[in-house]
C-alpha cells in the first residue's frame, strides 16, 4: 500500500446551493485545526480544476481570528467553484485520465480526498476510491452529499435540502398574501425545481399552517399528470376561495411518459433531459379551459440560493456533516460518503453514519408512495412530518449596508 | 357643509407589496387610539367593497393586548383585500356611484376616508375628495402612497419600494454566488419588475459591494434598447470574467418605441400594456448570437411580496407614514397625500409632509437621466447614493413552525 502524504484536498460539484458552503466550511474547520495536515487544498471548479492543479492553499484564506469560515457558511454558491465532469470506469482509461489524476494527487501528497456533491458527485468519488484500492494506493475518499432535490438514496436527507425547502415554502405562504387580495376567480401555477424526485415540490405543503392557508394543490413527478384531473381539482377549489394556488414539479409528466414542460431534444453530458416550462404551459391550458386570469411563476435558482433566508436545521447539519466526513477519513475510512440517518420526527432528532458510496452513486429516490394522498393532487401527513422539521429555525447572513456579507476566493 | 359623522374607513388598492400592511398597522394603530372615533371601518377590497358594504369593523381585530399590529406589519399582500376599481369622473355620474357611495359613507357616519395605494389609488381619493368639496360635504380624504415600482411623482420615494429594492438587490448578489460557480462562458437574464419606470432593475446595482460582485449590465425602460449594443456589453463584460449577470426591466423597448417584451394586444382597465417575457426574447437573442449557456429568470411576484427579507428603512417609513396621515386627516386636511421628504442621504433622514392629491395622481417618475450611466448599461453613483439608505437594516417576520406568520381577515 502505497501513501502519498498526509496532505487533503477538497472540491464541490454539481449545481449549487445554500448549504455547500457550510459543508466546506464544516469540514475546513475540522481540517485547519489538524497540524498533521502540512497542507489543505481546495480543487478550484471541482475535479475538472484538480487535474489542471488549479488549487487553493486553504490556510490562507482562513485562520482562527478571521469571521471568514461563518461568513462562508452562509454564503451561498460553490466557493470553490464547481464542475460536471464524469470521470470514465476505471478499467478504461484510454485517455490517461487516472494516471494524470494520481500523478497529481502524488505530487500533492494527498493522503485524504473530499468531495462535496450529489449522485454524479458521488459517482466521481466512487470511481477515485476503486481506483486507488485497485492500485494500492492508501488514499482516503470521503463524500459530502448535497442537492437541493433531495434525492439521494440512503441519507435520511440531503444536506441543501432544508434550505431549499424553507424558501419554498416561505414564498409559497408569501404568494398566497399576494394571491389573496382580488376577488375574482384566478390561479397561480408555481414551478419548482426537481427534474425526477418531486420532494422540494412537495415541500410547498409546508405553507399551509394555522397561520396561512398555502398551497392547495400540489402535483409531483411521480404520479401522472392529467389536465382533466387539474380542471376537476381547480373547480373543487373555486368552491371554498377564488385564488387557487397551484404547485407543479418541473418534471410532471403526462399519462404517456411526456415530461409537460418538455422540449424533448436538449440532454446534457449526464443523460438527464433539460426541461422548462411545465408552469407555463399548465398556465395556457387553465387560460384556454376556464378563460381565467392565469399567472405563471418560475421560482427558478432562488431556490437554491436564496440563503438569505436558511434552515437553521439544515444549516447546522451541513456544518456538522463536514466535519463528520474529516473524522471518518482520519479514522481510515474510504469509498464511503457521510450521510444523515433520522432518530425522529418530533422532536427532531439525527445522527451522521457511513454508507458504501457503490450503493448511493447514479440512484435517485422519489418520494414514496405513502407520501401522496390518493387523488395525487397534494401531499399526506406523513410526508408533512418528515418535510417539517428539516426547515426548523432560522439563520441569517450577515449584513453590511442592506446587503448580504458573502465569501469569495479570487480567480485562480 | 355636512359632516356624516366622525368614524374613519381605510382601504387598500392596487398592486399588493410587502410594506402596505405596515401603512395599515401604522393608520390603525393611530386610529384605533382616538377614542373620539367610536367605528374604524376597513374596506374588503378596496372601494369595491366599500360600495357593496363589505366592511371590517377593525377594532374586533385589534386590541392594545393582542400581537395583531405587529403581526400584520410584516405580514404582504393586501390583508384587506385590493381591487382596480376607477371611479368615473365626478361630473360624469351617470351610474350613480357617486350618489351610492356618498349615501354609504352617510350611512356609516365617515368623517375621514383613507386609501393607500399608487398613482391609480391616488385619482380615487383626488374624486372622492373632489365630489365631497363640490357637495359640500365635510369629508377628510388622505392618501397614503404605496407602490414597489417607485414611481409617484412629488413623494421622494414610496412605502413598498424599499422591501422590493431590498429582495431585488439580495437576490442578485445570490444569484451572482450561483452563476460564478462554473468556468465556462455563460449569460444570466434577469427580468425585474417595473413597466414604464426602472427603479426596481435599477435596485439591482446594490448587489455590486465590496463583498460581491453582483450585478455586471443593467438595462432601463428610460433608454432604447439595442441588441448590437447589448453584444458589445457582453463581450466587454466577459473579458473580465465569465459569467454576465444582466438585469432587465420588464418595460425595456427598442429604439422604434416596441417594448421587447410585448405581445401588444391586451391592456388592462386602466390602458398600461400588459408586459411578460422581455428576459426570455434577450436569452434566446443572445443564445443565436454567442451559442453559449444563456439563462433567464423572471422574478416575479415573489419581488412585491417577499416581507421574509424587508427593509427596516422602509417598514418602519411605511408604518409611520400611516400614523402621519390620520394626524393630517385630524388637523383638517383633505384631498392630499402624506409623502416621504429626504433630508439627507448619508447619514439617512427623512420627514414627512402633505402634498396636493391633484399633482399626483396619474402621473409617472422615471428614473432621472443623470442616474443612468453613458452607456445606458449601469446606473451612476448618484443613483447609488439615492438607492442605497431605502435597504438599510432587516425585518424579519415572526416565525412559528419554520414559517412566517401572517395575519389573515376573514374573509367577508
Amino acid at each position: 500500500m502505497v501513501k502519498f502524504g498526509s496532505n487533503a484536498v477538497i472540491g464541490q460539484s454539481g449545481g449549487p446551493t445554500a448549504a455547500i458552503n457550510a459543508s466546506l466550511a464544516g469540514a475546513l474547520q475540522s481540517l485547519i485545526s489538524h497540524q498533521e495536515i502540512t497542507k489543505v487544498y481546495g480543487m478550484s471548479n471541482g475535479i475538472e480544476g484538480l487535474l489542471k492543479e488549479k488549487l487553493y492553499d486553504l490556510r490562507n484564506y482562513f485562520d482562527e481570528r478571521s469571521d471568514g469560515i461563518s461568513v462562508l457558511k452562509t454564503t451561498p454558491g460553490a466557493a470553490l467553484g464547481s464542475c460536471r465532469y464524469k470521470l470514465p470506469d476505471t478499467d478504461c482509461d484510454d485517455n490517461n485520465i487516472y494516471k494524470s489524476l494520481f500523478d497529481i494527487l502524488k505530487k500533492y501528497q494527498i493522503g485524504y480526498f473530499f468531495y462535496i456533491g450529489g449522485n454524479d458527485s458521488m459517482d466521481t468519488i466512487a470511481k477515485v476510491s476503486e481506483y486507488a484500492t485497485k492500485n494500492n494506493i492508501d488514499l482516503k475518499c470521503v463524500g459530502i452529499p448535497k442537492t437541493i432535490d433531495n434525492d439521494l438514496v440512503m441519507t435520511d436527507h440531503t444536506p441543501g435540502f432544508g434550505c431549499a425547502a424553507k424558501y419554498i415554502a416561505t414564498v409559497f405562504a408569501e404568494m398566497r398574501r399576494d394571491t389573496a387580495v382580488y376577488s375574482q376567480k384566478a390561479v397561480t401555477v408555481v414551478e419548482v425545481m426537481g427534474r425526477d424526485a418531486g420532494w422540494l415540490t412537495a415541500a410547498s405543503s409546508l405553507s399551509k399552517t394555522e397561520y396561512t392557508d398555502g398551497v392547495d394543490l400540489i402535483y409531483l413527478p411521480e404520479t401522472p399528470f392529467s389536465y382533466d384531473k387539474l380542471f376537476t381539482d381547480i373547480e373543487r377549489i373555486w368552491k371554498n376561495h377564488s385564488d387557487v394556488l397551484i404547485a407543479v414539479s418541473e418534471g410532471i409528466r403526462l399519462e404517456n411518459g411526456k415530461y409537460v414542460g418538455a422540449d424533448g431534444s436538449i440532454k446534457d453530458k449526464f443523460g438527464h433531459l433539460k426541461l422548462s416550462g411545465a408552469a407555463k404551459v399548465v398556465e395556457e391550458k387553465i387560460k384556454n379551459r376556464f378563460g381565467c386570469k392565469v399567472r405563471s411563476v418560475e421560482l427558478n435558482t432562488p431556490q437554491r440560493c436564496a440563503s438569505h433566508i436558511s434552515s437553521l436545521t439544515d444549516i447546522e447539519e451541513s456544518f456538522d456533516i463536514g466535519g463528520f466526513a474529516v473524522k471518518m477519513a482520519f479514522e481510515g475510512n474510504t469509498g464511503v460518503m457521510s450521510g444523515i440517518v433520522r432518530n425522529s420526527d418530533c422532536p427532531y432528532s439525527s445522527h451522521f453514519e457511513l454508507f458504501d458510496i457503490k450503493s448511493i452513486a447514479n440512484k435517485v429516490k422519489s418520494v414514496p408512495d405513502n407520501f401522496i394522498d390518493t387523488e395525487n393532487s397534494f401531499v399526506t401527513e406523513k410526508a408533512v412530518s418528515y418535510l417539517k422539521p428539516l426547515i426548523f429555525g432560522e439563520v441569517y447572513p450577515i449584513y453590511d449596508s442592506g446587503i448580504p456579507k458573502h465569501f469569495i476566493f479570487p480567480k485562480i
